[in-house]
């Protein structure tokens, strides 16, 4: 029986057999405003209620901002961190500005991916993390995509190396299929893909599991909201895009 | 509750549940012609008759330029120049020719973007600027699009920093179907994607806001009209694109 | 009220709500065989009838061939060149050859933009020109887009400087559907298309204002022909391409 | 009244309004196994018997095999060779071979297109050109395409200032819908475009003049075969290419 | 008579027309998630099974996670290793870990595909091995596509020379319709391909084998699924993807 | 009367009226799996019986590979070889390892195209030659495609020179639709493509003449199959991939 890890996003276990199997390196791939970050917040937010240690790599934003973006949606993970079963690692400042001094967790290089290693490994120890989440890998060889594979299978070394479950945020353009590049979808143990489309006038979320290894899966597209407080999957939806679109409900 | 920033362009605020949450870096994407200057003048201009000081950084035409085409929507922008509450930030002649001799702020070389961020925060808090345009800062990157994803992060550093709502003009080509590149894409807070598309032999304006931090929004995309008094967005229509196009009146 | 100036190409002015607002900077683009160097011959041909003085810059074609093929409509620019209100700018032979020698006009070295600017200053400032046409910017640029913009923004400087309305023709590939690039389309005051489709065995000709400051135009697609007095526009009609193609009266 | 040179293709003329207008540089495009050498052999066969000497430029094939070629058409130049109404330059072999040494007029290096244009020209006086073709320009630029626009504006200078109406042959690939290039597209004065499509399983043959300065000319697409007589053109049908093709005759 | 390998996945040996030709090296193709490793596990561990000793090189893993993928289907191939006929590459540590130094067959360099090659022969030579599995040759010329000829025809000759039949793992992007390019195509003696399909909101598996080397085989896309037992593939069904796609039962 | 060499594969010479034109090069291009070696070794064994000498020049196997496929057709070239009327040219071992040291025409350094000619003419004249297969011309240029035209006009040089009528395999991409790039479309005499298309899950051979300079021929695209006995090509039938397929009989 393989050991999974609840994302407690409602509906979204359903899909995923009861979790992500654990140690799992998930790529979550999406483009622009498809909600990647908050399905990952949520992911950690859900682990900390459950007792499960967590990390948020900040690529993308200040910190402080990260926080401030959980708590819009009622996640304040500060008496976490005060607890020390949280913490975000600053890979965003270099460590420059008031607020960088007051973190912990600082990569000065960002673009040095070994040191973010480092920095990665020293949190996930400290905190005895469970769950982990780099947000995003994708700004880490936006510049230099031949080194895209040898970056994600680093990190997953040390990701799986330490026992964790992780989410790689992977961001796509907004006209761009893939899921982040051949070396990327590849070296994942798991992809799910967040899509934001337009058919016919209307924006339509959804969100499909391409793979998942250790544990079937839906192999459907599902609709999904992003409501005040955080992200609803509907595992017995199905979304049909085409000609305009459908959502039905599905018989099984 | 959100604070909010009224665009007080018709219609458009509705879209955005009540205006563009405070703070946000907003993207304004379209091809050429698509009204993305009018937009951005007009957001300024509804902000100085309410009060809100402003800033309009030109990289797209000379200061002198950009007041006449406002006046010429019978937005006299002198007044509050004069007062204090409004400042053009020259980053179009370099300093060069008559006319750029009377203007405050200028950049000396707008191919340095360091240059350009101390000469905007100058501007923006000796007006107590509370609204912020780039005109465009695809210039910033035309010539090395590498550079985007850095110039667009420590633009939203200054904005967001200083208490900015802002509008980031973006340049798109007319069969471009992005909103300015990956880096780009990503690293706003919001996207408004405005567009001019032929359908049958008729040229059709419409717009859609792709994503907008910290508010819900209209998922639909709207049918807007450029007049001699701005633009006029149809929050209560949406434009259909298919096969011909249909604009219909939407029940909710 | 904004400041007109009449094309005199039938049918266009109607399109164009009474003609090109004054100092505008138009791009003229179009694929091989579309009439763009007749619209611009026309366009020149009607302001010397009409009593404006104008400055045609041949980066094509000889000048002696411009002249050919102005005679070739009736258009005979010789006795406006001989009672000054007429120039022909050579920056096609490079002053090389008999003909050559006669041209009172000429850019020694057409791959610097900053001479021929300053060649093109002279013959305004010469004839007292109202009207400019260059033929075409992108000989300026195709060995080198990466100075697209840059080139067009100078000449900008120039021709909207010095008082004149000005036709920048565009040259873009058949198989092209962009107007001559980002840099360019976005720099330009008014765009209008040419085009030459195959629809099912048969080349239809049909053009579209997609953009011009200063005034509301036409938002259709429309018919036009060149006949041997040059092109004539159908402003009442309406070319749509789809399956097939149809060309209707519009109602309005 | 535009004087015009017939090409004497049987059909052609009809669809050219009476012939090639005089000194007109055609660009004759058209992908593998389009018929591109057939048509160029036969406008010149034709002027030879019509008495306009002709000069054929062979950068694709020894000029042995050229005239095997023509000769399989029942086109003998050598009589015409003999009495000097005819030439051939060979720009194939550098001089190299047997063969080569009985040539008259050889380019020693093809790659240096001004040797090219010295034995152009002396060939076209030699003869007294009135017709030219060059088979293939391609070849001058395949290998650098940056200089495709000097090396066609090159030799249109040579060959309509020496008075000779003329047919640059212009390879494209199977897969490619343009005629050879932007450069090349607007610096000729007319293009003729032979295509080759299959269509349901059926090779189709046609052609179409896409653009004819000095002239008005058919705007159909028109089917054409290739007989052991030369090709034959159809002025009175025209192909429609669509789902399937239709091949109509037409009623004007 | 062609001596066959039977790959022995449910229903794969009838669309083979009894199994794989004897020396063949196969191309496995397919996009992240198709099952690629999957299906070359079971293709060895069914060898093993029926005598057939073993070697399977791991470029994508870790040796000990490969066996623990392994196990997971109930396939253990450690008492094999233990009584000498299967053996696992190590081309991914480079030597490096704990685990690392327990493993027999280590690639020090696994950039070096020579070093590859010597270890590879030392490997199918030890345990007599008659199946080889690459996993993945991607890997091997990913940062380097213009090797990717020479580095299978390199395998190829190792593989065939020394009488194994082998399965070349070869990762495409999933939006790549090709088998990994074309000196990859051309060079293998048999592709399969893995499909894994969206068709109107559910997922799709399927395989087609595009060429073998030395037999009939299907000429049908067949339904496939992945079970907690491994690969079964439908020989008497046949997927047709188009609008919406079918599965149909296949007469003969 | 045109001099013809029959294929002598069945259907094949009617679709050629009567077989390949003498000392014509032909291109046989298409994707993996498609029949290309198949075709050549037929079009040189049906020579062999008919006392037409030939030569095999190997790129892409083991020279003793090349024989072990042929046989499997059960054509046996090496009595052939024995009374010196059949070749084959190793550019494939470089001359490394026992078998290659008993092969007799061995180009010591495949790259080397001068080499490659040099010892193509000595084998073409030993056994005297009348028909000339390269598998692959691809191959000599994959990693210098700049390389392409002027490696198959030295070719065409050689075979045509030296009276041989030839088959040059060329290799495409899965994906690709052309014939291998403008400079080797253009230089070939003939081009036959051979493909392999899935539709509606089935995969369907079919061929296509694109052209043959010398003759008239099928401009229709037949069915073929591939059987142990070699290729059958059915000229009275012709292949409509559109929506489906439909392989009809037909009329003439």
């Amino acid at each position: 029986m393989v050991e999974r890890v609840k994302t407690g996003i409602p509906g979204m276990d359903e899909i995923l057999n009861g979790g992500i199997p654990a140690r799992n390196v998930v790529l979550l791939s999406g483009g622009p405003g498809t909600g990647k970050s908050i399905f990952s917040y949520q992911y950690l937010w859900n682990g900390l209620r459950q007792g499960d240690p967590g990390v948020f790599v900040a690529l993308e934003e200040h910190p402080v901002q990260v926080r401030i973006n959980m708590s819009q949606f009622g996640w304040d993970v500060r008496p976490y961190e005060r607890e020390g079963t949280f913490a975000v690692v600053d890979a965003f400042t270099g460590g420059v500005g008031e607020a960088a001094k007051r973190e912990r967790y600082v990569v000065r290089d960002p673009e040095d991916v070994g040191l973010l290693g480092d920095v990665l490994k020293e949190a996930i120890r400290d905190v005895g993390a469970k769950r982990v989440v780099i947000d995003s890998v994708s700004t880490l060889y936006l510049a230099r995509p031949a080194l895209a594979r040898r970056t994600v299978m680093l990190l997953k070394r040390i990701l799986s190396g330490l026992g964790t479950t992780s989410i790689l945020v992977s961001q796509v353009s907004v006209t761009e299929r893939g899921f982040g590049g051949p070396g990327v979808e590849h070296a994942a143990d798991g992809i799910i893909r967040l899509d934001l489309d337009e058919v016919d006038g209307e924006l339509v979320r959804s969100l499909i599991v391409w793979k998942m290894r250790g544990t079937a899966h839906s192999m459907r597209r599902h609709p999904f909201e992003i409501t005040s407080k955080g992200i609803i999957v509907y595992p017995d939806k199905v979304v049909r895009l085409g000609r305009g679109f459908r959502i039905e409900r599905t018989e099984g």
